[in-house]
């Protein structure tokens, strides 16, 4: 990508600008509450901490797609965006994190109590909005979305610390907590359209392989990176003693002084100075890094394949450079 | 009350034995969970721990009562009685509570991470709940509430521990955390049966008046009750520095000397033996235990008229005869 050159993510919020700016005016309006001022204050601490509004962004570029040319795309994608918003603060609570784009998590500078429950409000206050355009199925899609993604959130929680954990188990875990809010914000966009069932299951494909896509590169990062900018630190699913794919696939391969190492430091959870370099000298032994930067280019060209059905639209185009602009941050 | 009586909880539960025998196999079926076993673990630990089930029978009398005979009552009080649940186990980890029905608290058994994460999954199956009978204006009435709720927790978060909070605010705060619910599960019986407005009125002030009569009187057993059996110990709102209202009230009417006590106990919690007793010494002094059981007595009385423009029926009489059953327990 040359200096001039814009990045898709940066294209599609350009040609998307004015339905972004009612998303953002919908979400300002609706952080609110007539009783408890602590809502509003947790709430814009995090949401207007520069996140990237990928997500409602899905919803919007798939709603426009399939030539939608009503409003109630603006809700969905707000619907979205307080979705993802409310499991940032409960997720915060559960992994205990200091720090979250860059700035301190709600949970450090309020309390837990306060991120649970303006937690709470946001999940119910999407679910007031994904009801006005009274769209069945939307609600539907939605609505199964957050049961999917709270059941892989348990599953992430119990499967933390066992090095058992298998790569089915992984993949269960991370359509739940990332995939499914990706594949429900695009499946959304041709259903309130009216859209033909395979342009409602292309997109459908597209946000599932995308969000996998972006999970496991978020994962790789997290041992790959140098440093992304994001507040998150080289490391902390080791320290977290999370199973994510290079730790699985390193396991997997290990000999028993490695599994050792392993079951020392995952599962008993007794890290010393030194672990993480040794960690990531065993990933680097078996290849498990690089094995996990392919499997996320598979699941990049995943989407853009997934996309086949959908007519020829600007958006198509920069949906399909979006999946490739997701795992160049591995490179 | 005679012995041979049977309360009119009792009889309400005898003559819902179908419709809650249906409700119970369908909280069963959907606490259940394909991938995450930790999920119906919490649940059926705190759903099956002998809670009342007062509030699904508040839907299903309510839409009986208005002559309603499809299946959708069965989903809504199933998902009143989730939106419950979950709002108890995520009560429980704000509160750092230890006990909840006679038996340790999911947080205590398991972790608050668990808690969190059950009760985000338990507030999603009640949405996908709540959106198969397609009903929109149940589903308006029920996300509402979901928000109010929310708020109301919020809200006596921020109050706790602030001696200046009102009546106004106090009330706000029960409307919310408790009152909300119960009016929506009653409102939405009429909407499902196609009731006349009246009726739909008159079911959501009912509802809205029997719960918040059921709070304060849950807050005058903190200090007035000789132990519930219910877990609930003596002097917890004390110790949690809950602004409840005998507390207000009894702030309200003190002298300088009493302010002071008020300040150290409940504004800075700096508590010591003696000081629960010396709180209830206060209340006795100001009369504020007598004046909040007539408020709650008050209230049943309003519960009561509510009902007034519904048709004849043995239910109306049931519900009629529950609001002085929930104030009983203050004699």
């Amino acid at each position: 990508m040359s200096v001039t050159e814009i990045s898709p993510l940066e294209a599609l919020s350009r040609v998307l600008t004015d339905d972004m700016e009612r998303v953002n005016v919908l979400i300002r309006a609706r952080m609110a509450s007539d009783h408890a001022p602590r809502i509003p204050e947790v709430t814009a601490h995090l949401i207007e901490a520069g996140g990237k509004r990928i997500r409602p962004m899905m919803t919007l570029a798939a709603a426009r797609l399939c030539g939608y040319e009503g409003d109630a795309h603006i809700k969905l994608a707000a619907t979205v965006e307080f979705i993802h918003t409310a499991t940032l603060l409960h997720d915060d609570v559960v992994d205990e994190s200091e720090q979250r784009r860059g700035r301190p998590t709600a949970n450090l500078l309020w309390d837990n109590q306060s991120s649970v429950l303006v937690g709470d409000y946001l999940f119910a206050r999407a679910f007031q909005l994904m009801v006005e355009p009274g769209n069945l199925r939307a609600l539907t899609i939605l609505s199964n979305a957050s049961a999917v993604i709270a059941e892989g959130e348990v599953l992430q929680l119990t499967a933390a610390q066992n090095i058992a954990t298998d790569e089915a188990t992984y993949m269960t875990v991370i359509r739940g907590k990332t995939a499914a809010l990706f594949s429900a914000a695009t499946q959304v966009g041709p259903v309130i359209a009216g859209a033909p069932e395979a342009q409602v299951q292309a997109l459908y494909d597209y946000g599932d392989a995308l969000g996998i896509c972006f999970q496991i590169v978020d994962d790789y990062l997290d041992y790959g990176g140098a440093g992304d900018g994001l507040g998150k630190n080289l490391g902390d699913d080791f320290r977290e003693r999370k199973l994510t794919l290079p730790v699985i696939r390193a396991i997997a391969l290990a000999d028993a002084e490695e599994r050792a190492f392993w079951d020392r430091t995952i599962g008993r959870g007794k890290q010393q100075a030194g672990d993480l370099e040794q960690a990531m000298a065993l990933m680097a032994r078996h290849g498990t890094l690089a094995s996990t930067r392919q499997t996320a280019l598979d699941w990049a060209e995943r989407a853009r394949q997934a996309l086949a059905p959908l007519p020829d639209h600007p958006l198509k185009a920069l949906l399909s450079d979006l999946a490739g602009f997701v795992v160049e941050r591995v490179n």
